[in-house]
């Protein structure tokens, strides 16, 4: 896509506004004719010019899309990963930079996938639309396996094809006028979904920041979780823990300070739990083990990290019955309507798979994995601390957070690449909070871990 | 859900506003802190009552919401045909209502998808996050099958979980400035996808229409085609050939001619054609056979109604590089990044599951699936002329109109089902222009549609 985009703007730069704005105003009215082409009037603009002018429609273009700074941080790092290997076709890649699972997904798990599949083309088998909701009996399992202990039934789950399809959907529930608070640094999707929805103000590329946005700094000197006394009323607090990208996961003591200061607040809290199953110590899996959570949050969650459904596309959102918007609606009965106007469900195969995930031999099989890369995460953490850096996460998350003090983080994204041909994922990307730091993710088969190890030990011995 | 929400919502409508509003008062200051509980405060109100008052977050209901009129129909009517379940338990339900195709899926599609299954839980066929706008096979495969002769190519083409989600991420991309015109009647949620997102006024109860949106009548009288002469300008224009609910397809002659009203209004026009391959005269299928219309359309299209993908999830948008704002910039450009930011791609295996339906065995077996439902509509359309109804679609499409002059959608609806324990689709749900009209689906299993047929003519005899 990059290429083409590049092509598609070069052309479009050099039209004058003045020009622009005539035609503004000579076809805003309704039911007026317009030639075919605007080709004779435009091209008598750019003189001398070769370049092909193009008809334009008179809608304009969507603000909120205008504030977004450069590319979705992403596909920014896998262009940059696609030049390296143009610049460098022999090096031999490792990814430990998006999130991105690489471990097969156990056989339990794609049978019932495989057989979901093959059963759709028999008469038996078959089924079409599902509920937009999810389907019942999985709803039910990730009830009981995830929320039985906090009293969350099946019917405040809805299922979804992953996790940040669900942010975007909260994003469109809560509207335009809603205010947001993000950790900072945090997953780029929850304020580049506000942008988009137009809760935010312009970049301000002093501080690095979108207006009209809470950003909750969370840095080594704060143990990754905010000073909550700085932080300004917001309707919405997006919350992720074991975070992303800092691999911080907060105790019981600092979220039921969270759930109080939603409370004192009147706000909702969105937490996303994305990575609950790598927690190893008593950090709490889910926001619901908070007493009075019910009343405050939704919690989104996803299967992507625990059976390598990256690709297969599953998660869910919980939302309690008890949470109510300040008139008493129900915001559950709103996403509800949201999920039935602007989805159809996740895929019914998908859905299989996810119920798999959740029988006794599925779970063990997740666990297999998670534990697998919690290994990957643990020889990544010795790396880096024998080399004498600072390094956070990791023990929670399989992220690890690694401070590089006073660099900017796409220069040390950028030194490694080149030199070991490894690719991170820059700090700064996840916010002005992340600069300084490089997020190096244990997503990777182990021979590649060991191997990306060796070469950072070979850069920063 | 449905039950939830009622009991959801009873609870909440006897608390006063007077009340509410205090507590916005009190509590919208920032940081001021807020009792863990309001029962306290709210109890008074209510006298006497037993309800439990509840704490309530101070975050605004979104107000878009609160102007969506009663529930989405499809889920309307399964409340509907679960009640006269519950009353009428030994009935044989017949359901020709919501467009869910029944057919299985050809095997040599679901074959594809379980040997997608499979080679995930092995290290070679693994695939972790795929390209959020579809695997570039599938794109391309897209792009040679439907478009080649119209000139789209691959980077054109994005692939989605369908049209549905598709519709409100277009929604996203346009945002609450957009104004909007819709075929009278229409698919529901071209229309509710733009009341959340902020694109319309309340609903007038008196003419059942939303205000700042444009409403084409399309009836009897104009064969379905809008009288564009007294359309007003909108930014954007959903338009759905052959269309549902009417099952009238738009001829070539009366495509150029909304092209060109398009292009004279300087609007997007949102093409669906989700039903294009029940056309079976020279109506064009896809609206780039139309000249220039690449420079003012985007075409949403879906699997589901030709492979039987409802539950699978699967689909497209096609938007061409010529497609531009009003200040040059593409179209693509934005909801390549609307993908990339609230959408992580379609299922994997759904995607294997598309590329087989694009095979030539694949495409065949498609075919096949929808020429039995064409005979399905023949023996459905058949039926109502017997029985000397005005009956219009059916050529071109899976739905038959079947107009009850002078009569209610809802009580025809009603009268059909409670005496022949058939579901149809009010048409009225579609918006006031479908009133006094009922669809009939053809998507059921051929003995039912036969049965349901001779139960139609023992109640209309």
């Amino acid at each position: 896509m990059a290429a083409i985009q590049q092509s598609l703007s070069t052309s479009i730069s050099s039209s004058t506004s003045t020009f622009l704005g005539q035609n503004k105003l000579r076809f805003r009215n309704q039911n007026v004719s317009m030639p075919g082409k605007t080709s004779g009037i435009v091209r008598c603009v750019a003189t001398p010019s070769t370049e092909k002018t193009s008809y334009k429609t008179q809608v304009s273009r969507n603000e909120n899309l205008a504030k977004l700074q450069a590319g979705y941080l992403f596909p920014e790092i896998a262009r940059r990963r696609s030049a390296h290997m143009l610049k460098h076709p022999d090096a031999q890649i490792i990814s430990l930079g998006i999130g991105d699972t690489t471990e097969p997904i156990p056989e339990v798990i794609t049978s019932a996938m495989a057989k979901r599949a093959h059963e759709l083309s028999t008469l038996n088998g078959y089924s079409g639309y599902g509920a937009e909701q999810g389907e019942k009996q999985l709803r039910a399992s990730i009830a009981s396996t995830y929320y039985a202990n906090v009293g969350l039934e099946e019917d405040e789950i809805f299922v979804s094809d992953g996790a940040k399809s669900d942010i975007s959907r909260l994003q469109v529930l809560f509207g335009s006028n809603a205010s947001m608070a993000v950790q900072d640094p945090s997953y780029p999707a929850y304020v580049d979904s506000s942008v988009i929805m137009g809760q935010t103000g312009q970049f301000q590329k002093d501080v690095e920041k979108y207006g009209n946005i809470a950003y909750m700094r969370c840095t080594p000197e704060n143990g990754f979780f905010p000073d909550l006394s700085s932080v300004p009323r917001t309707d919405i607090i997006f919350f992720c823990s074991p975070n992303n990208p800092t691999g911080s996961a907060a105790s019981r003591e600092q979220l039921t300070k969270l759930v109080q200061f939603a409370k004192d607040n009147g706000s909702i809290l969105v937490y996303d739990s994305a990575y609950a199953m790598y927690i190893c110590d008593d950090s709490p899996k889910s926001i619901f083990e908070i007493p009075g959570a019910k009343e405050v949050a939704i919690e989104v969650s996803s299967f992507s990290k625990y059976a390598g459904f990256t690709g297969v596309r599953l998660g869910w959102t919980a939302i309690p019955k008890a949470l109510l918007y300040s008139d008493g609606f129900p915001v559950a009965k709103d996403f509800n309507r949201i999920v039935c106007t602007c989805f159809n469900g996740a895929s019914n195969i998908a859905q299989a798979g996810g119920l798999a995930c959740l029988s006794p031999d599925g779970f063990k099989a997740m666990m297999d994995v998670v534990g697998n890369y919690k290994e990957n995460t643990q020889i990544i953490m010795d790396t880096f601390n024998s080399l004498g850096f600072k390094v956070y996460g990791g023990k929670n998350a399989p992220y690890v957070w690694v401070h590089f003090p006073g660099r900017s983080s796409w220069e040390v994204f950028s030194e490694i690449l080149e030199k070991t041909h490894v690719v991170t994922t820059p700090g700064s990307g996840f916010g002005p909070g992340g600069e300084g730091f490089v997020r190096v993710s244990a997503f990777g088969h182990r021979e590649n871990v060991i191997e990306a190890c060796r070469r950072f030990k070979e850069l920063y011995k």
